[in-house]
């Protein structure tokens, strides 16, 4: 059974977009997928890409790409509101993440991107992040701990790491086996590999 | 009748694979294309983007825009070779869909994209702009001389100011009534837009 892996920081709006996708994507397959949180500023710094790329581009293709992400929420049907607070810094809830049983991660996962993107929440406070978790379920006060722990800052550095050695470079980015698909509008080859697509390139 | 229309430079692979699609889009709505021809650089130039963008990000993206554009030529099924020459001088061919009869211009468009984007040929040079030129059935003498001519200069120039009056800043991109459209990734949000759809961003 291939495994559909989804690379992704909470800091990314198109992140976002592909969050709330890729599992009736990997359904439709039979699959599942395998969620990956990175650290997005750390990765960025690795290769040498501008920290905030939305503020890097011409004003014409930031008022453009702002229009995407909206009419994207819009094809796929689902809530989305631009932040009052962007950059968000997104480590707490990335390491929280790592915290949680890898079977649970999910709801957490959807509950985070939620907050972030859906309801301009401050994903970057301990007591916000400890509401989120305690709604999804989870034992906040413990996962916001953790957040400190440092066997959770080398997690998240690891899998950073890891990320980059992968050849990725933003986000969303999915895996299906060596393939790397970068881009909530990329679905679609997505989906073409799971059904066994081997494009040449590769 | 909605026209699409579809700003391009023979200078970009995005356009070229664009433009083996934007045909078969607008047929399937009952409608036609307006090919208009800008000057990429110049567009660049004035916005604010980095002349050759493919050249100003880092090297894991590089790699991933070249396997893209690969994949796209063939979920499309169309021939794609990455050219030796690269970037291209395209201010010449650009003026000669200018100089040609509008009516004309798609097949010399798609001679000059094919013989830069599947043949590897150098589109900067005269013979070679005469020889396609006179391959697609126009006179080629006359159309490279009317390279030379400070009415089509003229016309290029404000074809290219014009496109970033639209708020324009790279090619492919698509206009549907006053809805943009960028990136030969978009041609499901330019279906749906020639359907009537009207994202509430506009």
């Amino acid at each position: 059974m291939k495994e559909v892996s989804f690379f992704f920081d909470f800091s990314s709006p198109f992140a976002y977009l592909g969050s709330t996708q890729i599992e009736a994507v990997a359904a439709r397959h039979g699959t599942r997928v395998r969620w990956r949180p990175l650290l997005l500023g750390a990765l960025f710094k690795a290769v040498g890409t501008p920290n905030v790329p939305l503020f890097a581009v011409s004003e014409a293709k930031r008022a453009h790409y702002l229009k995407d992400m909206h009419r994207w929420a819009e094809w796929w049907n689902v809530p989305f509101r631009f932040p009052s607070r962007f950059p968000m810094n997104t480590v707490k809830p990335l390491r929280m993440v790592l915290a949680a049983p890898e079977a649970e991660r999910p709801k957490l996962i959807h509950a985070i991107f939620a907050a972030y993107w859906v309801k301009d929440r401050d994903i970057s406070d301990d007591v916000v992040l400890r509401d989120i978790a305690d709604s999804a379920g989870f034992s906040g006060r413990d996962l916001v701990a953790a957040t400190q722990d440092d066997a959770m800052k080398q997690r998240l550095r690891a899998a950073t790491e890891e990320a980059e050695q992968h050849g990725i470079f933003g986000v969303p980015t999915f895996l299906v086996g060596e393939l790397l698909f970068w881009g909530q509008d990329r679905l679609e080859f997505v989906e073409k590999a799971l059904n066994g697509w081997r494009p040449k390139d590769e």
